[in-house]
């Protein structure tokens, strides 16, 4: 197991030396100049990166840690892959920006790349700069494809910061920024550990959270929902992969009742789930799907929408009322093209499902039965989650929702003592490392999580 | 005057021949695959940029054009400039991504520079990844800072594509999207040509403006109204130069009743007005500041909210619910730190300054001295719309409101003839270079508006 390992130079050039003192530089003003998101600001100590590699990341002391967060489960291609560092100092060279309404080859090969992993026929793309535009811009392309308004998500979701997107999110980060509904009704999807519906198996689960959506359809007025947006699988909000059929349970109830699935991709999608979209497995084909992080591993920022061509229709005639100045970056655009192609060429997609399967799966549900504040192991490929409790039985969580507790800080600081750099999220540690993660990489988190789990 | 010129090479090296191509294959794959923003999508036939370079752009068939949209008004430092361009290729190299909650030297650094510039103690920048985000963060941290929900914003106005954003919109692309008022009252700005007040000279339009808004204040309740938010030039909208007084009269206003000023200066900051920002000659300093667009001139998707200590302060101790993968990308930061250094070093924001004096507001109100159609010529520095009509008396506008005609039509197509991509909303043209532009550039452009007036 490695611990922090200074050399003489980081990755990138950088010597130790430089690396502190621009680390010291770049927190000193970060301090005084930067604004965080998510955060009560004078509280804030945050860790400097100075550089990356692959699976690695370097902090301001020049330690190395095994970044087993992805950063926010975005850097699937590990980092600084030399194929899209190269793609962007290129596109740079040769062209940064044009304007969304003219056409640019960058875009057009992303927009085709895109289609060709897609499910269906999900074939036209708008891009956008992040998740939350992209889920923005899908519910107004339901919304107008259907005439109607309303909007059902699920309890223990994210879906982005900006106005429509934080009212569809459910987690307390919403909280603070409801003011009436905005149009959005929440439900509860199935997951068997805590679940809602008293059910005891994955099928009962399944079966009961498919009549609790179609009574909440019922009550609500089919005539009134225009989409159903839900994570394929949710992330931060627990990483709980649908119980078989679920998904084509949601499915049958749009179709029943007319309403648009919109599948948001954004942290599941581009092999995160050790497929290209987490929806794969199901067959089953939504209406609209919503894209960001992994589509160019957030190299330069970029989301998007893929469409359905019935939907698409809509706005052949009329126009679309959306867009932002740069849908359809280039830049953008030429690193996903890249990234993409990295992915298709050096089976990355594929390596993040064997590593799942082989490695990280057995490998927690390994420490599971060494540690008993594991409560629940489970996830798909480099996408895991662990909830960490402080009773098996009665299942009382480490952290409580929407808070922190010692011990889960003490767990945080541990593991980053012995080299691991971890998602957390209330009471849950999340194992996402790249889709490249190597079996040793794998190997040598899961043994620091052992020793970090001990320790508290 | 230049047409179209076709040379051996683009300035990015691809030839002719293979510049050709490339834009055939764009072309063909954007119909298949890309959905356009604030369109009718089977009524497009985008033009493909396959090169650019300081002033001009290149089409799709080698032709050269002078551009004088600088796209959606945005790339400020010209195409390609060559310090961005290595800026981003080095930060590539160096480390392309990080998370928000880390710190960054390329964050912090663009982060104390931005600061550097804007008025008063705006010194506390909440990155986000274009305008539309920027507004709707500014609303929020506006709301949860007063305790109050109502915000007040102009008609006339652009402020962004998502839900928030679109919705504190004052132009037609907002009808679609507008279902109830979202918390949102508009008001009417000063506009002495088309006055809402009956005013005939601009201290009246002024004084009446000032007037107009403290009556809907007092009708709204001031107990009610968090914010208000206004382009201080509006762009898209017209570029209204407001009148001396107006800006300093709406932040009395806003002193007067505990309502928080946001200036919205995503089009007009960094350089666009001849300053660094468009509120610079009126001293008022704004509680919170929003820009995107010529921060780095589009290179990389950036935008952000510049925050005064007392609103940032609200956030000290409870946390700011907000936020976004890529706020603060490292790379989209690094493309600001460049392009803000280039500007300081470069006198960019002083060449703006003097081509709008000396060359294009005397050109054109040369223009506007015969040809009958243009109505009226405004702006500042590299920021000019031209009004035109069908008469001078009536000002019926040459197209109406929210539409098109078949004279502007053949106007645009006329100037792309001769060399000149321009911006047009309704049935303005509007005059917005780079603010990199040479003075012949600026007068072989005003020479193409000549003649394609003539034209129509
Ligand atoms: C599932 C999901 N949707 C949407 C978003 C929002 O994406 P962004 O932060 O790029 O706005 C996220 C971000 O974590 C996400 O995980
Ligand atoms: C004044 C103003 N505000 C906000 C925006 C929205 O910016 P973006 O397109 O980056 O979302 C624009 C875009 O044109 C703008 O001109």
């Amino acid at each position: 197991m490695s611990t922090s390992i200074s050399s003489d130079a980081l990755p990138n050039g950088l010597s130790v030396a430089d690396a502190r003192a621009e680390a010291a530089r770049a927190y000193e003003l970060d301090r005084a100049h930067v604004f965080h998101s998510w955060s009560a600001q004078a509280k804030l100590t945050p860790m400097t990166i100075t550089a990356s590699s692959g699976s690695y990341v370097w902090d301001g002391d020049g330690n190395r840690l095994l970044d087993f967060s992805s950063q926010l489960v975005n850097t699937n291609i590990g980092h600084q892959h030399p194929k899209v560092v190269a793609a962007i100092a290129d596109q740079a060279a040769k062209l940064c920006t044009v304007a969304p309404q003219h056409a640019n080859a960058a875009r057009s090969e992303a927009a085709r790349l895109i289609a060709s992993h897609t499910p269906g026929e999900l074939n036209r793309i708008f891009f956008t700069n992040g998740g939350a535009d992209a889920n923005e811009h899908a519910v107004r392309m339901a919304r107008l494809h259907t005439g109607k308004y309303k909007v059902l998500s699920r309890y223990r979701s994210y879906h982005g910061g900006t106005e429509t997107a934080i009212n569809l999110t459910g987690d307390p980060r919403r909280w603070p920024n409801d003011h009436g509904n905005a149009g959005i009704v929440h439900f509860f999807g199935p997951f068997l550990y805590r679940s809602q519906f008293h059910a005891e198996t994955q099928e009962q689960e399944c079966e009961r959270a498919l009549e609790h959506l179609e009574q909440t359809i019922a009550f609500e007025g089919p005539s009134t929902i225009a989409a159903i947006l839900l994570e394929t699988i949710p992330g931060t909000a627990g990483i709980m992969v649908p119980p078989p059929g679920y998904l084509e349970g949601v499915r049958a109830l749009c179709d029943k009742y007319g309403i648009m699935l919109i599948a948001d991709e954004v942290m599941a999608g581009f092999g995160r789930a050790g497929t290209w979209f987490a929806i794969d497995p199901s067959g089953v084909v939504p209406d609209l799907l919503t894209f960001a992080k992994g589509v160019n591993s957030g190299y330069v920022p970029l989301g998007g929408v893929a469409i359905a061509p019935h939907v698409a229709a809509s706005f052949d005639d009329v126009a679309y009322p959306g867009g932002l100045t740069y849908s359809g970056h280039p830049l953008a655009t030429a690193a996903a093209v890249a990234t993409i192609r990295a992915m298709e060429d050096e089976g990355i997609v594929e390596n993040a499902e064997r590593v799942g399967r082989e490695i990280l799966g057995p490998g927690l549900h390994e420490l599971a039965g060494k540690h008993d504040v594991i409560g629940e192991v489970r996830g798909t490929g480099v996408f895991w989650a662990v909830e960490l409790v402080t009773d098996r039985v009665t299942k009382e969580p480490l952290a409580p929702y929407g808070g922190t507790s010692e011990a889960k800080g003490r767990f945080v600081a541990e593991s980053k003592k012995l080299g691991l750099l971890s998602f957390v999220n209330y009471n849950r540690t999340h194992v996402v490392p790249p889709c490249t993660v190597s079996d040793d990489e794998a190997r040598e988190g899961l043994a620091i999580l052992d020793e970090a789990l001990s320790r508290i």
